[in-house]
C-alpha cells in the first residue's frame, strides 16, 4: 500500500550528514562524532554487585509491572539530592523518573505544545531534542549563542514576534554542540523574561555533573520562584547511556500532566534501571563517582585542548571547555566545511559538521564537533593530527 | 504561572474509576483489578543467571549507547521466530525492539496521525491504547465486539461514513477487557476490509502466548500481502512487564519511521532488558517456559471460572476464555454496576468497572472485569465468594 505518513514524520528527512555519521561507526574510524560516555567512567563492577543482590532478594520488584511516576524510594533520593546540593525542586514540585532525558523534552513539548506551537532554541543546539519538537510539528526559531549563552536581544525580540511560544529550550552547562556556560547574569534574565512574556524554560542539563574545572554556577531552577522551569536530568553521563534514566523535576501539577502523558507511552521506565540506579546513589559512595569520572574527562579533554592548540590553532579556533564532552571547532573562512569532514572522514576521522545542530536544516556553517570521551588518548592524538594534515 | 496544557492531554481526566483503581493496591485488598502477569510465572533464576553473565563479560555493551533499531541479534532472532512459528513478518517486513507494546501504539499513531484523524477500535478495548490515542487528540471510533469479535456491519458502516481514517486497532487474542478471540473468519473479513477502504491495521498480541486450550488462529499479519498491518508484540506477559520489552514488526518502510520517532521519544530501549531477552530465548528452552506458563495461568482460569459458575451463575455471566488474564462479566440488569464496583471495594474485593473500557467514556456499562493472574489461589475463592455475597 501507499503509505500516508503524518506531515511532520514525513519532513524528519535523513540529511547531508547522515552518510558521514553512518561511516562513522565503520571499524577503523577515529570516533569524534559520538556522543557516548567513556566506558571507563562506567561503575560495571558496582553495577554487577547490584544488580545480582537486587535479582537474588527483590526478584518480584525488578520483573513486575510498576508505576508511572517511578520508583518511590528513587524519586525520593534524587529529589533530596537535587535539593540538597543544586537547590533544585520546591516545595511545590515533583518529581517524574523517565526513559533517558530525551523523554522529558518529548513529554514536556507533548504537554504544552499542539503542531504550529512555537519552540525558542539556541542556535546551535542538540540535534535529538531539536528533532523531537519537529518530529511533533513545532515552529523552532533559533536564537544565537554566544560564549556566555543565548543572546538576550535575539532571545527578546523572539518572545515579542511571535504569540504563541511555549517554552524557551536551553542547555546551560557545556551545551552540546558548542560546550558554551551560560553566564549567572544570563540564566537570570532568561528566567526574567521568560516571567515577562509568560513563557516555560525547558532546563536540560545532562553535562552539568562532570564539571571537571571552575565553579558550579546554579541552574535556572533554582531561582525558579512560580514553577515556570521545567528540568531534566540524566544518568546517562553519571552512571550508564544504556539503562535509559533520566528525570523531570517540575510543578506538581505540570508533573502530574507529564506522568498522564508518559503512560500512554512507554507505562513506566525499566525497574532494573530504577533500582541500580537507586542502590547505586544510596550504597555507594555517589561523591566519590563522580570525582572519579570527572577526573577521567578533564584527561581527555585537556588532551584534546592541548593538541588542538598545538595541530589546529590558529586555523582552526574552538572553544575552551571546563565539563561537558565536546570541542566546537570553526574553520578558517575560505574552506567548505561539509567537504573538511567529508575529507576527514575519507581519512578514517569523523566529525560532525555543524550544520547537523543548526535550527534552520539549510543554514550555513563553519563549525564541527570534536567528542573527546568515546576515542582513546591514541586516537584522539592521530585524529587530531590527521586533522591538521587536512589543514594543510 | 498557569499553565495551558496541550487540549488533548488537558482532556485526559482522571475519571471516576480512579478512586476504586487507588484504593486497589491498598494492603488487604483482593487484587482483581490488577493487569499484572502472575509472579510465578517469571523466570527469577534464569534472568539472574543471565543478568550476572551479561554484566561480567560484556558490561559495556549493557551500558553503553546502542542504536534506536534495537539490539541486531535479538531483533534477528525475533523476527526468525515469529516467521517460523506463526509467519508473521515477511520479506519486506522489518522489527523495532520497543520500551514495551504500548511505546507500538504511541509509535504507529504519531507516524500515522495528526490530531483529528480517526482511528476505529473494538470497543470495549484497552484502556491504555485508548488513552495513547486520546492524548494524541486522535478521534475515536468504537466498534461493539461480539463474542467471536468484532462487528463487522458496523465496523463497515464506520468505514464508509468517516473520511479520515487511518488505522483499525484490533486486539485479535484474548482480548482485553472482553477475553474474546477474533475468529479466523472475521480476521480475513477485516483485513480484507482494510484493503477495500485502503486504511491499515494495528494488530496488538499481548497475550497469544499464553493461551492454554484450544488451537492458535492464524494473526492478520500472517495473511498481511501488502505491508497494512502493524504488529504489536510484547515480552510482558512471557517474560517480564518490569523490563519493558516489546516490538513491532511491519513493512520496513514503516518500521523507518517508526524508528527515527522513537529516536526523538527515548532513543533506544534498555540494553539489560534486550540482552536479557536475547540471552534467555537463545540459550534457554523458550518453549518449555512458554509450557509452564500456560500451565500456571490455565490453573488460575479454571479455578476463577469454576467458581464463578458455582458462586456468581446465573445472576452474573461472564465469556469463556481459553487464554489471557481476564474475565469480562455482566451483571444483570436491575444492579447498578458502579455501586456494585464500589460495594466490592468496601469489601476488599477490586474489580474495574467496565466503562474504564468504553470508547466513549460517558457511556453506561453492565459489565466489569477479573484479573486471575494476580491473585493468589485463595484470594480468588475469598473474592469470588464476596462478590457472590453482594449479589444476595
Amino acid at each position: 500500500m501507499n503509505y500516508n505518513f503524518s506531515k511532520p514524520i514525513e519532513n524528519l528527512k535523513p540529511s547531508a550528514i547522515r552518510e558521514i555519521l553512518k561511516r562513522s561507526s565503520e571499524i577503523g574510524i577515529i570516533p569524534f562524532s559520538a556522543g557516548n560516555p567513556s566506558v571507563e567512567a562506567f561503575p560495571s563492577k558496582e553495577i554487577a554487585e547490584i544488580s545480582a543482590k537486587l535479582l537474588e532478594n527483590e526478584p518480584n520488584l525488578a520483573l513486575q509491572y510498576s508505576v508511572t511516576e517511578g520508583y518511590q524510594p528513587l524519586r525520593d533520593l534524587i529529589l533530596k539530592y537535587m535539593r540538597d546540593k543544586y537547590s533544585v525542586g520546591g516545595t511545590d514540585d515533583d518529581i517524574l523518573i523517565t526513559s533517558g532525558a530525551q523523554q522529558v523534552m518529548s513529554l514536556t513539548a507533548k504537554v504544552f505544545c499542539g503542531a504550529g506551537d512555537t519552540v525558542i532554541c539556541e542556535d546551535p543546539s542538540f540535534i535529538g531534542s531539536l528533532n523531537t519538537f519537529r518530529s511533533m510539528g513545532l515552529n523552532l526559531v533559533g536564537v544565537p549563542l554566544e560564549e556566555d549563552g543565548i543572546n538576550l536581544t535575539v532571545l527578546e525580540d523572539a518572545l515579542k514576534s511571535n504569540n504563541n511560544v511555549r517554552f524557551i529550550y536551553v542547555i546551560p552547562n557545556f551545551q552540546n554542540p558548542s560546550g558554551v556556560t551560560m553566564s549567572l547574569k544570563k540564566r537570570k534574565e532568561v528566567y526574567r523574561l521568560a516571567r515577562q512574556y509568560d513563557v516555560l524554560i525547558l532546563e536540560d542539563n545532562p553535562y552539568g555533573e562532570i564539571r571537571f574545572k571552575g565553579e558550579d554556577i546554579p541552574s535556572i531552577k533554582s531561582f525558579d520562584t512560580d514553577g515556570r522551569v521545567v528540568y531534566a536530568g540524566s544518568f546517562s553521563k553519571v552512571l550508564s547511556p544504556g539503562m535509559r534514566l533520566g528525570y523531570a523535576i517540575a510543578n506538581k501539577t505540570v508533573i502530574s500532566k507529564m506522568t498522564v502523558s508518559k503512560q500512554t507511552d512507554d507505562v513506566h521506565t525499566s525497574m532494573w534501571s530504577q533500582l541500580v540506579a537507586y542502590h547505586f546513589m544510596k550504597d555507594y559512595d555517589f561523591e566519590e563517582h563522580l570525582q572519579k569520572i570527572r577526573g577521567i574527562y578533564r584527561k581527555k579533554a585537556e588532551l584534546c585542548m592541548s593538541l588542538a592548540d598545538e595541530f589546529l590553532k590558529p586555523m582552526v579556533d574552538y572553544i575552551s571547555v571546563e565539563g561537558g564532552l565536546f570541542l566546537w571547532c570553526k574553520l578558517p573562512e575560505n574552506l567548505d566545511m561539509l567537504d573538511f569532514c567529508n575529507k576527514a572522514i575519507e581519512n578514517k576521522v569523523a566529525v560532525v559538521p555543524g550544520t547537523a545542530f543548526s535550527v534552520d536544516t539549510n543554514a550555513k556553517s563553519d563549525r564541527f564537533r570534536i567528542n573527546y570521551s568515546t576515542p582513546t588518548n591514541e586516537q584522539i592524538t592521530n585524529g587530531i593530527k590527521i586533522l591538521s594534515g587536512l589543514l594543510k
